[in-house]
């Protein structure tokens, strides 16, 4: 397998070009993390780094170091925000590897005892409700 | 949550120092990689920090940039070795989480169109068949 080009038409390419509306959680000059609009549990967000990159076959290091610091300081956002018990943290590369939006990004979802992840049925959540949540993280970070 | 200390005696910190076998795939000064003995795929990797420490929640800056740099390396090598069509990536911070073993690790799995991970049974692998894959891998990291 060869990694497939870069393709800029992807939604979160749109998100950061800021032609897509999105729950915006952090940003710094590398990274932009945003509450996934269909979450598999509550503070379900996506670590996105800003530079074009397919998945974890073909990003920089720098850019995959960058958006690992982001991950590491939202899984412990996330945890304060919602007193969760623990983070599930997944990175998926191509479709077999169960990838659909193809810029790269890391999913950190915070968990709770007895609580399993909902499937990924393709429903979208409350906006109202993402927004709340994402004010929450924001406050955790503060 | 407070992170918990860190318990010295989980099987991975008895691995790196010796006191548990292993099929080892790669290692270099910060890092070690060995296959999971209960893979929810073949070629099923886990990418281990030297440095101790319990999860994403505590884990230092330069041990967390080191071990992507081999996650990196064994999700490129794995696709190689198995003729995969991608990969999935997935690292667990508490029980809650999914954590069964208190050592800072991330899985790289190697994904093929139409096939689903296996379930987490706590079943173990063919010793010959880990063996191998291990092999595999190494071969394509050469």
């Amino acid at each position: 397998m060869s990694t497939p080009a870069y393709d800029d038409q992807n939604i979160f390419a749109k998100i950061l070009r800021g032609e897509m509306p999105c729950h915006k959680v952090y940003e710094d000059s590398k990274t932009l993390v945003i509450m996934d609009i269909m979450p598999r549990g509550d503070g379900h967000v996506l670590v996105i780094p800003k530079a074009p990159s397919r998945n974890i076959l073909d990003i920089a290091e720098d850019d995959l170091n960058a958006m690992m610091a982001t991950v590491q300081k939202m899984a412990r956002a996330v945890v304060k925000a919602f007193g969760a018990d623990g983070t599930t943290i997944q990175q998926f590369s191509e479709p077999a590897g169960g990838q659909v939006v193809f810029h790269t990004h890391f999913h950190v979802i915070p968990r709770f005892e007895g609580v399993s992840l909902k499937p990924h049925t393709g429903e979208m959540a409350d906006n109202d409700l993402l927004a709340e949540h994402s004010e929450k993280i924001k406050a955790a970070l503060a």
